[in-house]
């Protein structure tokens, strides 16, 4: 998609995990629930986040990732494009 | 990975999104954000959930997007390989 100034805009998706070897409630919590539904045989669940956003200079997303997106401390962050 | 009574071990990868025409609060709140650290050209931001998980039984995981991990009234869900 071009804008009306000429530059390219693009769809970028960011995949962000809990870093491994941090816990991830979430992930326990749904771990924990799906054998009362009668699912079984699962293990490992993690939860992340998925962010989706259109952008004009990918070149920034890692910064974005770095700064505000992600939390470096206790998350990975994987740039994908679409 | 093979588990001990031989059944196949799979990772799969669930993406979860709002639907479209439904506000999301966290991604309005990033899209504001950015321009404040520096970050202009971005739109259309859209936060969702990255879940992964090991299961025996790939078969089972579209029932448990329905009935735990998504919430199918206002998210849809994308069950991709790894």
């Amino acid at each position: 998609m071009a804008e009306p100034d000429g530059r390219a805009c693009v769809r970028a998706r960011v995949l962000i995990r809990p870093k491994a070897g941090i816990l991830d409630p979430q992930g326990v919590a749904v771990e924990q629930a799906l054998p009362a539904l009668g699912f079984t045989g699962v293990s490992d669940v993690r939860i992340g986040r998925l962010i989706e956003l259109e952008l004009d200079d990918p070149a920034q997303l890692e910064a974005m990732c770095e700064r505000l997106l992600a939390n470096p401390l206790i998350e990975d962050y994987e740039i994908v494009g679409r």
